[in-house]
């Protein structure tokens, strides 16, 4: 992607551009229609100057008229809850929902920016230094005018408090999936490896998961399909965006 | 800041609004010059329909000329070298510059970062880590149209090598300040208090630092002003802006 700019003199040449076939066209019009050519010139004239000056009046009252205008402030969407809650999924289907409408959205998933950082343990530490650390990054490109769609499984209330914190409009979103769904789900055999002892700190098998007190979206999945779970978080985006 | 957007009812309203005002001003000049009404009302008629002909081929004409049009990519600015050396001045007067522009800059400081991350160390794995952690957050902006300017020690080759490739658009900028300059001025004190030993891991002193071998730009301060020092980073930041 880039940036795009046209430049003054693109801008003023193009309007001496414009008023010189507007005003040719006027004149052949009245030309056209009157065969008196020095009628026609006249009207030229007072027209280059009087539309100039319509034209800046007209734009400085535009100015003062509110009507089609918004102003939209980026935001975080930070989906928490446990693995295999449909995080990922929700998050995926929101940041398309936000680049279809012409958006800057940029998506951070905490495994893929933990695959870029592999050092990352688990403990409780070094998950707070992570979920701090992409949460950083969040509000940096949010300071930036973009969007962010965040998915982590961000256990720690305390945690996801300082997140709030760093950023200007933190929207949490709690993917509220029971444990024995997501263990039932289990996409990357995450559970059974943790079950056997492979994997240790996993979160709702041996570290704990801290439900969020007052997200300001609650999404339930079980026993709905996605585009079903998806409607509440559209509604909220479709709420932020016309604020 | 926020995104701003105009919906295209109010360019719809507003393109009605000028063509009734601008054509109300045609009716009037020649109504004013002739006293023909008729001839005011028929020049109105046909002006409304070729006008906006003539706009919309206009519009289409300029469209294919390029004049004035620029694109500007993202960049990384990234300054190196050693403590003291003069990148954070100098990258602060970049960040200005690219602001008094009007476009999106974001200014990285390692020293910043560190504070909000108290817990980053100075051995080679824990530098490393901070500078790719740098280097990530840098990309992203850049992949998100925001110009980066990042001012770090960032000491090795190999780490600014990996930081390069995560970026789209890197250029480096190499403050080749010799290290007896740097410990001369000393700014906060570091090199006084490396050289008793209170400070481990310091660069320059007991932890190397390699000199980029290809930087985009080298920068020189000693014995020079900061505006003299500045010159080539402007020169090369107008380059970037008008490719």
């Amino acid at each position: 992607m880039s940036m795009y700019y046209e430049s003054k003199r693109r801008s003023v040449v193009k309007t001496i551009s414009w008023r010189f076939f507007a005003t040719l066209d006027t004149t052949l019009i009245v030309f056209i229609l009157t065969g008196e050519l020095l009628l026609a010139v006249s009207v030229s004239g007072i027209e280059i100057v009087t539309k100039l000056m319509l034209y800046f009046f007209h734009e400085r009252s535009w100015n003062k008229i509110n009507f089609g205008r918004r102003t939209i402030q980026p935001f975080v969407l930070w989906f928490t809850g446990l693995s295999g809650a449909g995080k990922s999924t929700l998050a995926e289907l929101a940041t398309d929902y936000l680049k279809k409408k012409g958006l800057q959205v940029q998506q951070l998933d905490g495994d893929k920016i933990r695959e870029i950082f592999p050092n990352t343990g688990f403990s409780r530490i070094e998950r707070d230094r992570h979920v701090r650390r992409v949460g950083y990054l969040a509000s940096m490109l949010e300071h930036n005018n973009v969007i962010v769609v965040a998915a982590l499984i961000s256990p720690y209330e305390e945690t996801r408090q300082q997140v709030r914190e760093l950023c200007r409009n933190f929207v949490e979103v709690y993917v509220d999936t029971p444990l024995e769904v997501c263990e039932d789900r289990d996409p990357k055999k995450l559970y059974q490896r943790a079950r056997a002892g492979e994997i240790q700190h996993f979160t709702g098998i041996d570290d704990p998961y801290e439900p969020p007190p007052q997200p300001e979206v609650r999404v339930r999945t079980e026993g709905m399909s996605v585009d079903q779970s998806f409607e509440e978080i559209r509604r909220t985006i479709d709420k932020l965006l016309t604020v």
